[in-house]
């Protein structure tokens, strides 16, 4: 599979913008003193479905041809790409089929459900999820849509930055959580390829490292029932990604669990904005890394809000 | 005490919008489809100290003379008045002086601390609260800021009502939460004087009803240790704020405690912002009474986002 480019992404865009929203980008003095720079939310927890995850199968669903998307798409996913796949689905009048994890959280299954989509459930290993898949695939004929291994669902995420970019001048630098890398690949292509000069990196949780020692060693690692509760990043990169990755990175940070809850509390409390825990690992990097961040203008995609109430960290 | 005009609110908007946010409206289909009508919500947990109260507060400060502001200012108040005088005093530099009942919420008692207010600790009664203010206030010859039986105070709380419908055309109706009444006067004398044909109704806990009951039967019933989880509503109207609902508001709705908590889950999960339990009281009162609403322009003031992330009621 080639990499997009920046013109892939701005063409991404004239579908997305159609069917996703321009998100807010939310400053605050307070947090401002406490990371010690001027950080931009990008605020993805407000994008359709609750997560970035809408750009990239929107831009899927509405690339798809007419003989094809007539039967349908279909996925696995431990949320948010399922509700997103789900929604673009019911937007173009076609059907979704999405496996899911049985240890999924409640608060996703019910928006996959409530989206109309048929949800298949397995156990939460990846073997598990990719026979269930095929199986599903087989009988239906649907499309699979990736939740990053794919051309068009990389180009949709990449619309993220770009729009951040549109607003805010002079960033210096981008932080964005990684987890298969389909929001980093993006956010990396087009931030690089028109404004080479801004430093992008990406937050992972230290105990779901893959990208880190992936990257580290030039070979692909893959995350093995991760422990972390940043629920959106237990996946692994894919080899596009990784590439991608390697091409144009200036680094990747790991941090704690702890780190996570922390900066999740310091955003919930003093921006008022329901951020999940996977959103809160960029912050928690900027938190642990002081000096790479200091005093300069970062984006922070956050990538989603979708957690469920009844069982916070807190 | 004479009543503001619409003018007042003018001049007050005058200083206020040198310190206050300009804070968002936000929109979301989900929240619609539920409400059954087009809800516009004013963002005032994204406000200074995550309430409206910072702009009766910092109104109120900014137009004290010299010679009196030198003293400071003091005030007693459940939690968000008093970081928002705190917080205007220190950006005025001048003292801040304030008596809070020992059962508020922790999160509000450390925001006061942060702004370098003195805190005086009393009982949650009223009678403690006065007694011990006029304590601090003989010792010290600051003003006493009342949190709503105050000129300035409500001036400046009207100001979220002349943001809104700046940013919103043709709006129909507009509702904010009931406690002493002050952001419920100050939107009524706004809204009413420049858009007379918009209705503006407010929501009241059940439990601490007592604006509904005062409005009712044109007496001014205390609210005496009302239990709700509105911790923002357990004030009483004072005659001034009671003369001005009595001039212009077309209802008060009272609402179950089980309502606010739906409600306020319901924008938590739909729309991911933070709000307090007094802001879900509106949007409780649209939930039970459909009728009054349904297909409507609706303006929502989110009176604030101060929550115990530790204690919710999930």
């Amino acid at each position: 599979m080639n990499a997009p480019t920046k013109n892939d992404i701005a063409n991404a865009y004239c579908i997305v913008k159609q069917y996703a929203h321009c998100t807010p980008v939310l400053t605050s003095q307070s947090v401002n003193r406490i990371l010690g720079c001027e950080a931009f939310f990008k605020c993805e927890n407000f994008q359709k479905v609750g997560a970035f995850k809408f750009r990239g199968a929107s831009n899927a669903v509405f690339n798809l041809p007419d003989e094809l998307a007539k039967k349908g798409v279909c996925t696995h996913s431990s949320g948010n790409h399922a509700a997103a796949l789900a929604l673009a689905a019911s937007l173009r009048g076609i059907p979704a089929y999405i496996v899911m994890p049985s240890n999924a959280p409640a608060i996703k299954r019910k928006a996959v459900e409530g989206y109309g989509a048929k949800i298949f459930t397995c156990e939460s290993t990846q073997e598990a999820r990719e026979k269930e898949l095929e199986r599903v695939q087989s009988e239906t004929g649907a499309t699979f849509i990736h939740p990053y291994e794919n051309f068009d669902v990389i180009c949709g995420q990449g619309t993220a930055s770009l729009e951040l970019l549109q607003e805010v001048n002079d960033l210096q630098t981008i932080i964005t959580p990684v987890g298969g890398g389909g929001l980093f690949s993006g956010t990396l292509i087009y931030t690089k390829e028109t404004h080479p000069s801004i430093e992008v990196y990406a937050g992972e949780p230290l105990n779901a490292d893959d990208a880190f020692r992936s990257l580290r060693d030039g070979v692909l690692y893959p995350s093995i029932n991760p422990n972390t509760i940043a629920d959106g990043l237990r996946t692994s990169l894919c080899p596009l990604t990784l590439s991608i990755i390697q091409k144009y990175t200036d680094g990747i940070f790991t941090v704690t669990e702890e780190a996570i809850v922390d900066a999740m509390r310091l955003v919930w409390e003093r921006m008022k904005i329901i951020i999940e825990p996977s959103s809160a690992v960029p912050v928690a990097a900027i938190m642990q890394n002081r000096e790479v961040f200091e005093g300069k203008k970062v984006g922070i995609i956050v990538s989603g809000g979708n957690v469920d109430v009844e069982k916070l960290p807190f």
